[in-house]
């Protein structure tokens, strides 16, 4: 029925028992809905004393809410969105910023799942055209959906291209705990102190049952987006439950503990399968990520007990997800099964 | 800091404890995302033993989203909807429906929530005609915003004469439960047996944290359905964490048992207060919220113990919810509070 | 084949020779494209004559095409729109100003076509509350869809209402010529003077083949306009022939005689009716339309002989238009057939 | 003023004093609006004696509305549409395709502007995934941006290639009469016969002052095309003066008269200029456009006194349109200051 010995993606995980713990304890009696709770305040609160104390977050229901509304507040119909080919904007989402923004994403082939400042520049054209769409938005995931991390000097030089572009930064951060534990800076350090105007929170992969936030850096962008949030179907009545999630993570920075977790138990399945004959590690493991080539006989049997995606189906590359609950044996297990089935 | 005498809205209640245990029972292990895991099963065979064996439910996150999902796979961008003028997906979805599926909404005035077969036929013109929208649905409440609630007969009469115009019919059910329990009738009575085509059902106002579903009864409509709620950004990841829910709802008929409560609590508060002098009830109690008209010097004085809303600010009425969670000593306290206000 | 005695609208007129001597003189050669050539500069400059140096103008191709833009312009998809029940905007534009702009229209009931300020601070609701689209804009027609025409005094009580509640004013000009003609007035003082914020300006009824213009007082809603009328396909290539149809009305204010020669032909044909047994005028005729209930034996047995339209398909109410093309003969006859037919 | 010696785009050319006669012919009193006309039904017969007797043709005002009709008729809000990357629709529309149909545009690198149906192949992924946008239509332009010309087997290899991945084929054909000229083939044996959907008729760039045509061949595509047409502010109320351009067009195959034409005189000016040292012809000339690469000193000092584009900005590339009003002088002219310029 579960999947012990999942390498799929960190969605397939359950919640910590500190989520639990804490919805628990937001149980109590009548409070305000739509988030005018206590319980809100402070989740809020943990975001200031992280971020700053003029960041605005909206909490919402889930990443793709996340980023959209984070799209929607930084655009017009007539704008450009730019990111990389395999973005969980441009891939994964079934079109909805298209849908919700009106614009157009221009999408960059990327090896490693990082944009550049030449790249970005090389993608901004027809400024000021009436027949081409504005560029206005360079959208970047950290860590990557490559497994990649980038650094605070790579992102710093992004944001200023952009800004000096005329482009606003969104990070799609679902996985910004495991970029920040990867980098050991607070998650300031490589967000809003290096440039990024609008962050997706990510804490549903990272331990949490569905929960994320549209943390607001630059304060103009946050006018309009209790609206955005309603019309985009991502206000939730009993905020408080959305709030006590976030606390959970905040209680002992126990979001810094599960990436931690995540990232080593992916550095332990990188580490253990390096080197062996027929496989390749095709990305840095800089976060929670393992990309692999090997052959396709050998994927199909390990499929069969484990469960992990093909990747890109073109070269049969596959990808192992490990998450917050991934627990050392269950990669000794996985380790010790593809060099079997290697040998 | 909570609210334990809250008559504003079903929505500041707490989670019901067999909730929790649901939750608890569900997290175990890593299982597959997106709701190809076996709790997702389990929750979507419980909509089909409630309403019959080819309704194809899709488990989304909250209200507002039930409903624009529900009106995607009904409508075209010039479709026109057809619903009352205080219906929540006119007035309090920041409007939601119009961005998402491009429609106009035709809003008709109405005394008690309701549209009768009269106003329906009245409101449909232009038919074929270029230059007008086209009316494809009819959406209405069950129980109503007004508290009312329709009888299977007036529902299936409305049915006939929608389907007759070439109409489907939605039903916001986000209190559905609540008009099973006042009609002493299974759901599937006042929704597909009488005709009706789509129903966003409701269950975070009666006894959830977060968690509605798109219950669909012409197979037809559901082709799409899952591309929509995707776009729509109404995809949970950890799909489990709703269909559990949804199984608390499920076992041993919880979902009767607090709507039953609920509607209780206002006609035990109805029959506190009514005949009252200076207190006028203007809807029928049907379901759990009554509708009073009183002095606004005893609303402001009443409001600074008790929770809840001045309805219409024009005319000065108030509205009170009850839940699942109301207690009679709550009430009781009200009422007692209400009379001495008012002598 | 053609309709030569037709009072259906002010569309089925041809166009004016002038029109067509103007589109000659600007068929030379070759001109840059979408509106960098000297003849939309003439154009744009007429314009400016008319409604003052820093007015920003663009030429589209149709009504709807102008409503749109002037909207697009002035709202965000989570704004409302306040209209009458029966402008075009609301009835017959098939949706597109909620396709486009995202937006709810709230549409007033309206005795003579006009709203009044007091109509408008009712209508006005939720200010700030994230559930409730967001007021913005107050669009209205002059003159209007009833063929009342709004005096300065009144615009001006309505711009100053709806500016003190946050909101633009957009006027539907698709009969502007027809308000000035009525009320002996330069267009600008019914429109810029009087504090309106965009204008539809109106070209194709009033004696051209397919030509309009939005036209922009504040000068912040025209810094996207190119942007949204290319996105919004109203764009033309060969601008210089529908800047060659505004260069003809320009020419010896044949704008005006234009309008003038339909508003007195409304008035003489209602001169000539009014009073019969059995035929009410309805509302007042200050432009070039003549509302007219009568017994509906009647109007089956004229339509056999004159296009026109009922308006109302409820209480049987007919609408008769006249046009820069319409002669005393024609309405003479139509008078001398009404008289026979009622008598 | 004019720009006598122009080859920037065949949009700038004047209309033919056919289109005048033609327009002059259709000027006689009142006829119906919208299209209920006699002029109207003879140009529509006249599509239908080209392509078909079950053709359903929607009269539009410009290119831009014509593809936008063509894609909103093909596709749903979830739906991926297939293009090259410098397609008409992907770059030179503002977004217009994304904001109405609200799909996304996945554009596919192209040497030649054309699509195989191996890249077809390969663009179409995540079929039935609910993740991803489902490729629905492919849209190819006929003659392509790049001057070059599809033959009849190539397309029919496209589309049959497309149907088998459950795709259907827009053509957008602003330059449809230059491909039937050059391949010297009726359009219908381009179309219809091999295999296409929709086509977006170009009259404005061949001619016309301003009209297009949406024609389709699956009449289950026409059923909501009125009301699409409508919502996409493409209906014109006279339409007799877009059908008379059509008129025009058709008698005595004016089209193709004027295709032919456009097309010999780029021929000739490739032809005047081929092998000259320092100029490099990048396309094959099928249609009426010509690339070259030179020396961008040379480019800047023809610019001076010739109108053309740079049509890639990174590498320097130029496109010289000709079209319908091209003299031979025009081009000798031409031919002669280019030798001038690199000798």
């Amino acid at each position: 029925m579960s999947l012990p010995r999942g390498f799929a993606s960190d969605n397939t995980s359950p919640a910590h028992p500190a989520v639990f713990a804490a919805l628990l304890a937001v149980n109590e009696g009548a409070v305000p809905a739509y988030g005018a709770d206590v319980w809100t305040a402070k989740a809020l609160a943990w975001f200031r004393s992280q971020f700053g104390d003029d960041t605005e977050t909206f909490l919402v229901w889930n990443g793709t809410g996340a980023n959209v509304l984070s799209l929607r507040a930084m655009t017009k119909p007539f704008s450009a969105i730019i990111c990389t080919e395999p973005s969980h904007i441009n891939l994964d989402e079934c079109g909805a910023p298209e849908l919700l923004t009106g614009c157009k994403l221009i999408d960059l082939p990327t090896p490693d799942g990082k944009i550049t400042p030449t790249m970005l520049q090389l993608a901004v054209r027809g400024v000021g055209d009436e027949h081409s769409v504005q560029a206005r938005v360079v959208s970047v995931a950290q860590s990557t959906e490559r497994g990649t991390v980038y650094t605070s000097d790579e992102l710093a030089a992004l944001c200023f291209a952009a800004h000096d572009l005329g482009l606003l930064v969104h990070v799609d951060g679902a996985r910004i705990a495991n970029a920040a534990a990867a980098l050991d800076l607070p998650m300031r350090a490589l967000t809003r102190d290096v440039g990024v105007d609008i962050l997706s929170f990510g804490a549903a992969k990272n331990g949490c049952m569905g929960a994320e936030a549209v943390v607001v850096f630059n304060p103009v962008l946050a006018a309009d987006m209790k609206f955005l949030r309603k019309q985009s179907m991502q206000l939730s009545s009993k905020m408080r439950f959305l709030a006590a999630q976030i606390l959970a993570l905040a209680e002992a920075d126990l979001w810094l503990a599960n990436a931690r977790n995540a990232n080593a138990m992916a550095r332990r399945l990188a580490d253990g399968v390096r080197g062996l004959p027929g496989l390749e590690i095709t990305q840095p493991v800089d976060a929670n990520a393992v990309f692999v080539m090997m052959p396709s006989e050998i994927v199909t049997e390990l499929q069969k007990t484990f469960h992990f995606y093909v990747w890109n189906e073109k070269n049969g590359e596959v990808r192992w997800m490990t998450n917050w609950a991934t627990a050392a044996e269950d990669v000794d297990e996985f380790v010790a099964a593809i060099r079997g089935a290697l040998s």
